[in-house]
This record gives C-alpha cells, sequence and structure tokens, in this order.
C-alpha cells in the first residue's frame, strides 16, 4: 500500500502522495489516530474547514486473513470533541488495500451548499456533484441503490445520510455491506463531519486491483488456518455469535443484573424474553428471511454474527441488528416489541444515526418526560423526525447529552457528552473504567471488559469487586488498540484471548504479511503508542482527568438487584491510561 | 452581618449558624465564589443534589451607599459547567443586609415533584408547599403578583419561572424590582439549579430588621457623598444611561463597526435608527408610559438606567429593557421593530430565561435555518414555546450552544457555552480577552473593556489592535470582582475610572462600615483572589486553558467592515489572568 490520497474539498482538488515515512508501519486506527493528533488542531471546531476526515484500512485488510476487513474512521468528533476512531465492515476496507490506498484523506470545505460525490478508482479520484435524487432526506437505503446503479453494482459506499448532510452529531458514516444493506461506522458524529465538507459519499471501484502482496505467502497461509481455527473453536466466535447474534447477551447481562433499563434506573427487565437473542433467533428462522439468517459485515468473515431480520411475511427489515440497539429500545426504552424495534433499527440505518447513541437519547427523553415509557410507535415517529429534521429530530439527533440539557435532568448516562452503552457499570465495574478513560467518550468496543467479568473469557474477574479491574482495563484497551490497528473484527478477541497458539498465529499474519518479527510485546507497545496519540489530542483539546468520570448519578443511586453504586476513587480511574 | 442561613431541601430543614470565619470579610461574589469552590464538589452535576445555590448581599448593602444594591447568586453553572456569580438588582440584596443575613445556601434536593416556597423573616425560616397556580408555565409577573399577595406587598422575591422549573439551561432566577417587576441574576442557568431544588421561589419579609450598623457614620456619609457626586458627573453614570438607557450603545457599537449582527458575520447594520437608545428615548418620551422613563433596579440607585417601555397606548411593556437585550434581537437576529422586541423581552423574563442567551440563540437558530431571519413575530412565537415547553422550545431554552449542535453549525457564538454579547471581538479586542478567559464563560460584564476601547473611559485603547489590551483586561477582571463583591452596580465604574477622589471615596465607605483601612492596592488583591478561587473550581472541574479560546471561526471569517479576525495567540490570552 503506497497511496495516501488527499481531497480538498475547499479548492475540490486532489492529491495523490507516497505514504509519509512516519505513517508506513501504521493501519487502521494506529494509522487514523497518529494522523488526526498530528494534523488536525485540537481546538478546531469539528464541523469547521480544519477539522480532516481520514479513512484507513487495517494492516491485514485486503488478505485472506479471516475478519480482517474493518475500516478505520478518524478525526474530531462533533458529539464528543475528542478525537474519533470508528471503524465498521462493508467492502471499502479491503477495496483500498487491494487498490494500495494507505489512506484516504478529506479536508477542507466548499463555501457553496452543493453536495459532492468522491469516486476513486484506479485510474484516480474524481468529484463528481451528487445526484438531487439522494440529497435531502432520501435515505440510505435508496442512495445506495441509485449510488450502484450509477457507478456500477460492485463498488464500495460509504455515504451521509440525511442527519449527516444535516450534520446532527449522531450522524454516522454508513457504509454499503457485502449483501447491498447497511453497515456503520457509527459512533460520534463522523457522518456529520462528512456532511460539513459537502461530500455526499465516497465512492471505491478497484476494478483492475491486484492482490495484496504477501511477504511470505506459506507462512501466512498456514498462520491464516491455526487462527481460523482457533475462531471457529470457540463457543463464543465459533457458535454463539453466528446462532444469537450479539443479542445473545440480553439474558446474560439479565442474568447478571448489568442490563441498564428504563434510563439507569434498573439492572433487570421482566421482559426479556421478548427481546433476547434466543427469541430473536426463533423468529428469524420460523420467517426464513429471503433465505438468510446470520451473515458477515465483511467479505472473509467467519464469525457471521450479523442478524437478517425479517418481518411476518419473510421481507427484510434489517441486519447488523445488534445487542447494543436491541437492549437501547427494548430495555432502556421499555419497548417490548422486537418486531417494532427493528423498524427503528432500520429507521436509524437509513437515516444514519448511530443507534446506540440514539436509543439512549430516546431512554432519556423519556425520562425526561418527551416521550412515552415504552411506546414503540411513538419512538418510531419521532425518530422519523430526525429525517427532515423538526426540532423533536434535531434533539434526538443531538444525542443523549443534548437531550439532558433540554430536558433539565441530571441523569444523564454520557461520559464525553457519548452515550453510555448496555453494560451498567455499578454493576460491571470493570466497563466502567473503560467507559471513563477511553479517549473516545464511553465506548464499550474500546475495552470490552465484559469479556473477563461477565463471559469469564480471557479473564475471571468479580463484575461487582474492583480488584484487578484497573489492571484489566488498561490491558484490554492496549490490546483493542491493536487489534483495530489490523482490521481485524473485535471478536476475534475471543477466539484468542485463552489460546495462546491462536494468538500467536494473528502475529504471525502480520509478520509473513511486512516481513517482519513482531512479538506479543510489540502489539502491546503498537496498542499503547495508538492510545498515548489519542490522550495527547484529548488534552491539547481541553480534556483532563476530570473529564474522566462516570456521570455522579451513578456515585449515588442504586442500581438494582444488587443496589450496586460506582464507587471507584478519581485517584484509581486515572491509574488505568497513566503510561 | 452575622447570620448564615442553610436550606436542605433533602430533608426540608432549615439550620441558622454563625458566619464561618473565613467568610467573614467577604459579600457578594467574593462571598458566592469562594463559598462554591469550597463546598461544591467541582464535577457535581449541575443539576444533582450536591450543587449548591447561595444567595449574598454586597459588602456595601443595605447602606445608604449609592447604588449599593445587587445581590450576588453563586453556583455551578447548568450551561457552562463553570463556577457561576450573577448579580442583580430587586430589594433582596438590601433587605438580607439589614435581617442581618450574610449568605442564604440551598443546597440538596427533594425526592418528589413538589415545589416549594422558602420564607425568610425576622422570625426565622419556613419552607412551605407552593401554591399550585404559580407552578407550571404561570409566568413570573402573575407569580409575583400572587406571591406579593399573600406574604405582603413589599416582600422581596427571587423566583424559578416557568423555564426554571423545567431546568433548561438559560433559565435565570427572576427577582421582583422596587416597581414589582422583573430583574433578572440572569446568565449562566442558576433558575434551573433553583427548579433542580424544588424551590418555587423564595420570599424576604425585612419588616423588623433594623439599619446596618456602621463603624464611623459621619465619615460613611461623607464618603457616600462624594461617591456620589461623582457618579453623577460623568457624562455616562450622570447622564447618558439614564436618557437612553444602556441601548445608547447600539449607535455607538455600529458605528464602531463592532455591532455583531446576522449571527457575528457583520459589525454594522443599516437599520440602527430603528433600534438605537435615541429612538427608544423618543418613542417612551412621546408614549409617557404610565409617567415612567428612567428608573432604578434597585432603591438608592442614582444612576436609573432602567427604562420603562410602553405601548402605543402607554401602557407598561418591559423594563430592564437592556442594550444586549436589544442588539441581540435587533443586530443579531435583525428583528427592525422596537415594540415586537419589547414584547419578545417581556415573554423572556415573564418564562425566566436570560435574554442575552435566548436572543443570541434566536440568531444562531436563524443561521440554522430554524427560524426565518428578522421576522419578529415568528421569534415571539418561538419564545412562547419555552414556556411549556415544546421541542423548538426547549432548544432555544437550552442556549446557543445546543441551538449550534441542533443545527449543525460551526459558527457558534459561545465561550464555555455561554453566548458572546453585544461586542464583537473581532473589532473590539479587549473585549474578547474577557470572553476568552472569565471564569464566567462569555461575558461582557466581567471585565468590560469597551470602558478603554471604544468609550474611552479609563482607558485609551485602538480597539482593532492587541496593544496594551492583555493588561487592560487583566486589571477590568480584577476591579470588577472587586466591585461585584461589594454590592455596588458595575455602572459605578464609569463614575470613578478617572477620578480618584471618587474611587478613594467608593473604598472610604468600606471602611467607614467596617472601621477597616482599605487601600486600591486591597480591593485589587481581593478582586485577584476571588478570580483565584473561581479559576481553582473550573480547573478541578475540568476546564483548562485549552478552553480560554473564542469560537474558532473567529480567526478565519473576517468582520465587516473592518474585516477584522481574531489574532490573539493562544499564548497570548493564557497570559491575562496567569496570576
Amino acid at each position: 500500500m503506497n497511496k495516501f490520497i488527499r481531497v480538498d474539498m475547499t479548492m475540490l482538488k486532489v492529491s495523490v502522495e507516497d505514504v509519509p515515512e512516519k505513517y508506513r508501519g501504521l493501519g487502521g486506527r494506529g494509522l487514523t489516530s497518529n494522523f488526526v493528533n498530528d494534523e488536525v488542531k485540537p481546538t478546531c471546531h469539528p464541523l469547521g474547514r480544519n477539522n480532516k476526515l481520514i479513512f484507513a484500512p487495517g494492516l491485514l485488510s485486503g488478505t485472506s486473513a479471516p475478519n480482517s476487513g474493518r475500516l478505520s474512521v478518524g478525526g474530531k468528533s462533533p458529539l464528543t470533541g475528542t478525537i474519533k476512531e470508528c471503524n465498521t465492515g462493508g467492502v471499502v476496507s479491503q477495496q483500498m488495500a487491494k487498490m494500495g490506498i494507505k489512506a484516504l484523506v478529506i479536508e477542507g470545505m466548499p463555501s457553496d451548499d452543493r453536495f459532492y460525490i468522491i469516486k476513486v478508482d484506479m485510474n484516480g479520484v474524481t468529484i463528481d456533484e451528487a445526484p438531487e435524487e439522494i440529497l435531502g432526506g432520501c435515505g440510505n437505503y435508496k442512495a445506495i441503490e441509485i449510488l450502484s446503479k450509477k457507478y456500477g453494482g460492485k463498488v464500495g459506499i460509504g455515504l451521509a445520510g440525511p442527519a449527516g448532510e444535516y450534520r446532527l452529531p449522531s450522524a454516522n458514516i454508513s457504509f454499503k455491506d457485502p449483501d447491498g444493506n447497511i453497515r456503520s461506522a457509527g459512533r460520534g458524529g463522523l457522518g456529520a463531519v462528512l456532511g460539513s465538507k459537502k461530500v455526499k459519499a465516497v465512492v471505491f471501484d478497484d476494478t483492475g486491483a491486484e492482490k495484496v502482496p504477501l511477504a511470505d505467502p506459506e507462512k501466512f497461509r498456514a498462520a491464516s488456518k491455526i487462527f481460523a481455527k482457533a475462531l471457529m473453536d470457540h463457543p463464543v466466535a465459533g457458535q454463539g455469535l453466528a446462532a444469537y447474534g450479539t443479542d445473545v447477551l440480553v439474558n446474560i447481562l439479565n442474568e447478571a443484573g448489568g442490563l441498564p433499563s428504563y434510563n439507569f434506573t434498573r439492572g433487570r427487565i421482566d421482559h426479556a424474553d421478548n427481546i433476547c437473542g434466543e427469541t430473536l433467533n426463533e423468529t428469524i428462522t420460523e420467517r426464513g428471511g429471503e433465505g438468510k439468517v446470520s451473515h458477515g459485515c465483511h467479505q472473509g468473515c467467519i464469525i457471521r454474527c450479523s442478524q437478517w431480520y425479517a418481518d411476518k411475511k419473510g421481507k427484510y427489515i434489517t441486519s447488523g441488528f445488534e445487542y447494543e440497539t436491541i437492549w437501547g429500545l427494548g430495555a432502556d426504552a421499555g419497548i417490548k416489541d422486537l418486531d417494532v424495534i427493528a423498524y427503528i433499527d432500520r429507521e436509524m440505518d437509513d437515516i444514519g444515526v448511530d443507534s446506540i447513541e440514539t436509543a439512549v437519547a430516546v431512554a432519556t427523553a423519556m425520562d425526561g418526560g418527551l416521550l412515552p415509557w415504552g411506546d414503540g410507535e411513538a419512538v418510531l415517529n419521532a425518530v422519523k423526525e430526525i429525517r427532515t429534521p423538526t426540532p423533536l429530530g434535531r434533539i434526538l439527533g443531538s444525542g443523549c447529552a443534548v437531550v439532558g440539557k433540554a430536558c433539565g435532568l441530571y441523569r444523564v448516562p454520557v461520559v464525553k457528552d457519548q452515550a453510555i452503552p448496555a453494560y451498567d457499570p455499578r454493576s460491571v465495574k470493570g466497563i466502567g473504567l473503560t467507559y471513563a478513560t477511553t479517549p473516545m467518550g464511553a465506548d464499550h468496543t474500546a475495552g470490552y471488559c465484559i469479556s473477563g467479568n461477565i463471559l469469564k473469557v480471557g479473564a475471571d474477574l468479580d463484575p461487582l469487586k474492583k480488584d484487578g479491574q484497573i489492571e484489566y482495563a488498561r490491558a484490554m484497551q492496549v490490546g483493542t488498540a491493536a487489534i483495530d490497528s489490523s482490521g481485524l473484527c473485535l471478536f476475534v478477541y475471543f477466539g484468542v484471548a485463552d489460546n495462546p497458539g491462536g494468538y500467536q498465529a494473528m502475529i504471525d499474519m502480520l509478520n509473513a504479511q511486512y516481513g517482519l518479527s513482531l512479538t506479543a510485546a510489540d502489539l502491546d507497545k503498537l496498542g499503547e503508542s495508538v492510545l498515548k496519540a489519542e490522550l495527547d489530542f484529548n488534552r491539547r483539546a481541553g480534556f483532563s482527568n476530570a473529564h474522566d468520570r462516570l456521570p455522579e448519578f451513578m456515585e449515588y443511586e442504586a442500581l438494582p438487584p444488587h443496589n450496586a453504586v460506582w464507587d471507584f476513587d478519581p485517584e484509581e480511574i486515572d491509574q488505568v491510561l497513566s503510561f
């Protein structure tokens, strides 16, 4: 990979550079975060001309390594004001890697209101005006269909939905998945940054691209095989996720008393049966769903956690129907009907808003009296208002922190203005340390301590106790920053956490591809260096330890059934990432 | 003054303590800011149980010192997250001082939804349930009338309007003025804190209170006389403000090219005649207005800047009709009709929202396409929606920063999430340094550098140049923190800035009251110590130098007619308050 593409949206000019020396060994999050820390002014306005957006495939993307097709997108977040990396499935990561593109950077902004499409193929980069029909409220499903017709069915697409066009802080960047449906670079509002730069879509056509070169193809194949087996042999990565999707977690967290419900006032619900992974699986199996059940978000995925959810007649409603979304609407907002939740999920995908942020915003709005508790139809209608957007749509599309302000609440489940996802930190202590300290704002994927606290994969900690959690949260964040740089899906962690051979195989794939001799310690060093770059950006943007705090109400509102409170001292929290 | 009253709204209990030793020499802002820094957890949620609200009269309040009736209110701000002191006219400051009450602190919060009234008289403090008829949308004018009937016409009242009950971030605390109308502790949302504690109103009855004791009455009278003459002899304090009100500034700032217009995209308007102080004065004089023209916001005011604005039939619409409000609606939002602006001002007072924050929020909403430019009727209707509040009302009532988020704008004129008022820092550089560095968030009253930049009172600096501005902004903030501790109205500054005898008389009044021998240097020390306490709170709340920045757009969007940009370096800005 030797191309570093910059698109200047102020001048509508493209430049293709060699990859700068300092970025040559980096990929995915390692590249996006270092780039943002190097080139984006930390105090800039996220929607102003000085923010930059960078797309980068992971180090293993484009190869045959299982589950290596994740794309990292980086910039300064309009939701949190911090540095941000989101990663997503879809086909773009592998296309970029095959095309030899290390990164695509979008900078500047046009002075007028026209929207554009950036088209990247083996002949270069063009900037086209966006067709009227995909603007101003046109949903992502339809826009993908139109763009696929215009540019060819096999193109990869990343686009700003209506929410991104309106630059709402919850806007995600939506990506066409291998089935033509939608995956999202979800959190932190990078879709609003794309919209601010007046880029409706980025389209990749890798026709004519060659295979990603491998330094030692033999060794790569061997390592890849061991790695695949490690994933398939693990009960979570190999079986649980394909059968039940991530929604398998509803019953597990409910049982653990860590399923935040009714705006984080309880840790367990009575209606878990309505929304759990087992019910999801039964429903999907029964309805057929155009012959699909689980599928992968990118080519080469062997975990296949994404669920294909159809209506009673078997017609597709949504996919990538995740636990966190179902939890947010089903438990936190109390909606008991999985079909309605699926329609809301589809609507969020179609509008292009983060389904975690929006679901939590909805539940918080219920607590603030803005929506009736548990009323799925009311929520579906309210979420539809984000498309236009109406004032209510603007509030919801601005995320949970704004809902909290507009409703005058103190019970606002956010860290650094990003909504806390589906695991209550009072009864699953480890994940609370990740929420508090990750440079991303509350984000379970930044250091998934559920693994050792609840699933008992990779560690065995008591979720209600503080013992060992600080070191564990640090290790998980370091490891995650490394995996996010590789292009591998985070779920590979389940397969390799307790399988040293599998872990080594993951490293061996990198070594075989690049002709290196990395060790596990090197991977940790990489992860740590990525976190350091992110923390440096945040500090210069004005963030200090005082921002690494969970919402205060968690310190004094005890969560049933364990009646647990958040009891880590500031000094303890500050140890997590004190490298 | 020897009473320090604490009202615990969790237990609905009152305790009356002696004034703690460390607070004995303090009053007004000096007391509120030290108290908040000492007792409020800096990372607490402003609307949660751990925030506290403190009311404190100034050091000279209750005496016959001219213009000494300002009350300070302190707490952690729901709008900015910083420490906050607002001060206001009305009758409460002098009543508290006469009753020997150094401070009233409201802490905790009830667990249910009932609202209460705190009644303070010479027999003690009672907590009554608030009558239904003044809750849930009842305006401040009517609530004051009802409370005055219930508790007696002469009582002092500070209350949360509908916006405060709903805990909106722009909610002010409204105070009954000597005419039964409304003054506001306006900025930073302390009305939402009052509402969060379920206190609808605080009522003071000073019947039976004695005069404030004076150590040397003779000396006090003599100093007071010199001080009064200094005020009356000055063209601004003695004549300009009474004749034209603060709105005299429209033409002055327009002429200077520093009148931010159409959401801070221009510095001059063509329709200044429609909204300027001269027109205001003509209109008021012509209409009569129940015999009143200018009046004072508190007893003992000899400046009398408050304008009594009546409709065409001479019927009262509003008073305390300030330049900043008229500017916000008339220039920044482009409304050309002074009558409509007056009705909007009345509506904001009646609902209890900060008229600066709300006017700037309105102009920003126009820039974001949420309201039509310059349409006064549309704005009046939109502001009315804050009363209920509807989703649009919630957006506007949450202040300019939230409007910016909900509209996806980068041109959002706020510092620390508080709206920048009526003087553009690109063409009046000094005031920009105050906006950037004051611990309050953008606030002209924290160091009114307009004085030496534009009015040429107290200094003579070129508003378009950086020379001398750093030292000047520091001196103005230090001096202001001292004046805000005295209970004196900030406008006394005009009278004493260039009059050493007048300045000495101000100090002599303090010396004569308390038997001290303070010098000008001591006053500076006091001001500096107040700022240090505020900065300490903010630092522990998570604020760093990176937050002491003006909105980035001012660095690259040049303001006509001077085409000036904001060009202070971060290093220069950080010198302002680097004590």
